[in-house]
């Protein structure tokens, strides 16, 4: 049973410090092992890539072979049957048109003093997209992760996907197909990583990698970045449901359920100011339990980490436990769900009303279903359009603003002890003098 | 003397490529001396602050003396002259009213289908401002980090700076001042991050820490990230100036020198078509640095990172060049120059035109002088309002609309092998079934 915590108990407050503090993730030290990985890659370049390959996912390559062929795409493509290929497109097209609306504007105006100021978002060069083999190979992530890169405009695509004993998961290369990424490399690990961050003769560097992996290749991406750039790296799975009395307890159930199945360590909670329907859900769960095919991760989840939260008053309670919690997910499962949400702060995705299940933002709501986890949705956002521009900053200056300008950058400069800034301005100031 | 390079030889790649990949700051290995540091502070809170700030700062503190006083900061502002109040204050205006236009709009709206979508930008909780002591301690990285997170919203900003045997730079506690920043505690170090990031008895803990600071700072930020927030890991400054012939050699010299007075590891190029404007303003930096408080560092940043390179045609060859350097600071001294900048991909800001010295942008120009260096700006962006404001997503569903979404979500959860993802959409397709 997961616990069960009331807002009335005077010993609430302890009890649910400690379930924020909760660690979800075993860690694991690979980071000298993830140095070695990265140094070789770096010094022997294809040679070392082809290496580990062989060594960590038994597969021999050759620089020929490093790349998956358009004929092995289209391949995989035409295995894929029509039903599943129709819902890629379908979920492609959603999520392509809600991202066409992230991309930021230019902007140059001037101002009361004559100076020219604005901004100008360019799309990163080239982009290295990871792909996790096995259990959290997800088609759905390759188009979550390639679409806002292609709407911003970015020219190079390379996407890396282990494949153990040289097996690739066909709807990871018909998705790819589906968003149009054509450049793919059957390595994983921090190898790959080390590939797309430093270049080999087969692989040429990106200026940026995302996507998920697993503790070597998380390791690999903090260690990397500065060289590259790299998304957030992302932990278990989570959801917060806050529910009145006035819903169906499977729905919850299995929505809750849904968390759990991806991960041990995903984390579920239900928050609601009826203890009957709290009961309720959680007899559903066990029911609904029997019959999933990831029944024993989603147990393990739900006992460990799952969590149940009764308070007296949901619209007065809720919002300040939300933001502490900072969900990835939160759904409000209420008549008025946005008297709830405006409320809170902290979430990396709302998902308003009871007939909006978050699974629909896993697939095919449009919005990205990758998104902060473990609290960061205190200072972070799920991924954009904005993740693969950046800004450059412009100024112009006439003569004569310039010397608008000028005394205040001088003194300041002066304060600062900075000659040449002050020469820099004044120097200008009176030309041929 | 610099090193020069002409893109006509033979060899130039070569001589370029070096260019680019010479390390600027020797790495410094304090990542074990700082994970002590943070446990230990996290673990003992104030106690432990305390004393590191004995032992580092020369400074005997309690927790009563930890928060610099409003007397302290009056006095400070009072000791100012007035021509640098109001330089301040003219700086803070300006930065203030530009940064004001960059607060992102949410936005919802219904798609063909009935999904509402959107999303919502809110802004951090809570903010620490971490403020060098010592040469690097500037009044505008002041106005220069906390006047965009006010803008954004954040409701706390608390800034710690080291007072080295007590001594606090007036002129920073003026900026304070200027900027309204009134929670200001007198620690820095990996100590002073470690309270931001945890919380002590004193120090309330923030969701998110943004300031430079040396190796100490700078690993301690890498190692809370993740429980908080951080901005960017600066590297030493940095300028690429663009100029045709027709400069005053003499402007140009003291925009490089600019840059290279900052730090011994700061980074001055000019790109020039014209080796006669190369030679004068190699004169002229040689006559400058007679001349400056600083040159002892200025002219060792000019003769072991500075460089000029000289190209046969600036339109045809400079943007290719300036994209792979992706510079910091990019000043582009000719008649036309948004010709050559909207040839460029990468820079943190531009500055156009002979009356733009780099230096108006440090100090009042209104845009940030927070930059990416170290050839990041391949991948991001200057601080901003951005920096301190998240996303949440939002999606609600009818009925209907749910049910129009449903198959192709159920169909990607089924081939994924995610049972519960699919029985949380369908089983809301037949309600009461």
């Amino acid at each position: 049973m997961p616990q069960r915590l009331h807002s009335a108990d005077t010993d609430f407050e302890r009890h649910f410090r400690d379930l924020l503090a909760a660690k979800r993730e075993a860690s694991v030290d690979v980071e000298a092992a993830v140095r070695a990985i990265l140094d070789d890659v770096r010094a022997r370049g294809d040679a070392a890539l082809i290496e580990y390959t062989q060594r960590f996912d038994a597969l021999t390559l050759t620089p020929e072979t490093l790349r998956v062929s358009a004929a092995e795409i289209a391949a995989a493509t035409e295995a894929t049957p029509p039903e599943t290929m129709e819902a890629l497109r379908f979920a492609h097209e959603r999520i392509r048109s809600h991202h066409a609306r992230q991309r930021p504007s230019d902007e140059r105006y001037t101002d009361a003093l004559g100076a020219e100021l604005g901004h100008r978002w360019t799309a990163v060069e080239s982009v290295g997209l990871y792909v996790p083999g096995g259990a959290a190979s997800y088609p759905s992530s390759v188009l979550m992760n390639a679409v806002p890169a292609q709407v911003a405009g970015v020219e190079r695509i390379a996407m890396v996907v282990p494949a153990m004993r040289g097996a690739l998961n066909p709807l990871v290369l018909a998705a790819a197909a589906v968003a149009g990424v054509t450049e793919i490399y059957r390595v994983g690990g921090a190898q790959a990583i080390a590939a797309l961050a430093y270049g080999t003769e087969t692989i040429p560097a990106v200026a940026k990698i995302v996507g998920p992996g697993n503790a070597y290749v998380a390791s690999a991406k903090r260690q990397v970045f500065g060289s590259v750039g790299i998304d957030m790296v992302a932990g278990p799975s989570e959801v917060l449901v806050i529910a009145d009395g006035e819903n169906d307890p499977d729905w919850l159930a299995a929505d809750l359920l849904a968390q759990a199945e991806h991960d041990a360590a995903a984390q579920s909670i239900l928050l609601t100011d009826s203890a009957e329907l709290a009961d309720a859900v959680e007899r559903a769960v066990e029911r609904q339990l029997a019959t999933l095919s990831r029944s024993a991760t989603a147990r393990e989840s739900w006992e460990t980490f799952g969590a149940v939260i009764v308070v007296r008053d949901l619209l007065a309670e809720a919002p300040a436990l939300a933001d502490r919690i900072a969900a990835e997910h939160l759904e409000i499962a209420t008549d008025d769900p946005d008297a709830v949400f405006s409320r809170i702060r902290n979430a990396g995705a709302a998902f308003l009303g009871r007939h909006t299940p978050e699974v629909i933002g896993d697939y095919v709501g449009g919005s990205n279903h990758v998104l902060p986890t473990a609290r960061s949705a205190r200072f972070s956002s799920g991924l954009s359009v904005l993740d693969f521009v950046k800004r450059t900053s412009i100024l112009r200056l006439s003569a004569d603003t310039l010397r608008a300008l000028a005394p205040a950058a001088i003194e300041l400069a002066r304060v600062e002890g900075l000659d040449a800034h002050a020469r820099s301005v004044a120097i200008r100031l009176n030309p041929g003098a």
